[in-house]
């Protein structure tokens, strides 16, 4: 499973700026925007398929995002074994 | 352009493990793996196609990732204006 954090867009990201100036000082131009998010990966197992949801959502919520100031977005697959 | 990053498989995610845990505290069980990477998303403008996986292999390896521990991986797609 894959969950995206992202930065809300009226968030500030500095990290980014300053990453972005720097693209610009190593000659990459053109660079619009420039956000830094937070990948997580987990592999569940054991978990019947239809709490999957319900316990994603409560870790996005409640462990890996402040939803304050970020949004989140996940996908998941199945691996047979 | 969206670019993943994520902790080389040998490098400890002291972060992730607390994660890990916690969720662990919150009732989700049966979480094999739990890694904590980055996510930088950038909006170019005004870049020849020809140049763009050159620039993009430039800010990985220069600003984005620590080749020492991470390993990263990007792609692409062209919007058209």
């Amino acid at each position: 499973m894959k969950v995206s954090i992202r930065l809300r867009p009226s968030v500030l990201d500095p990290a980014g700026e300053a990453i972005k100036s720097a693209a610009n000082k190593l000659g990459v131009d053109g660079i619009n925007s420039l956000r830094i998010g937070k990948l997580i990966e987990i592999n569940l197992n054991g978990v019947e398929e239809k709490d999957i949801e319900r316990k994603i959502e409560l870790l996005c919520d409640r462990l890996f995002a402040n939803k304050v100031i970020e949004d989140y977005e996940y996908s998941f697959k199945k691996i047979d074994e």
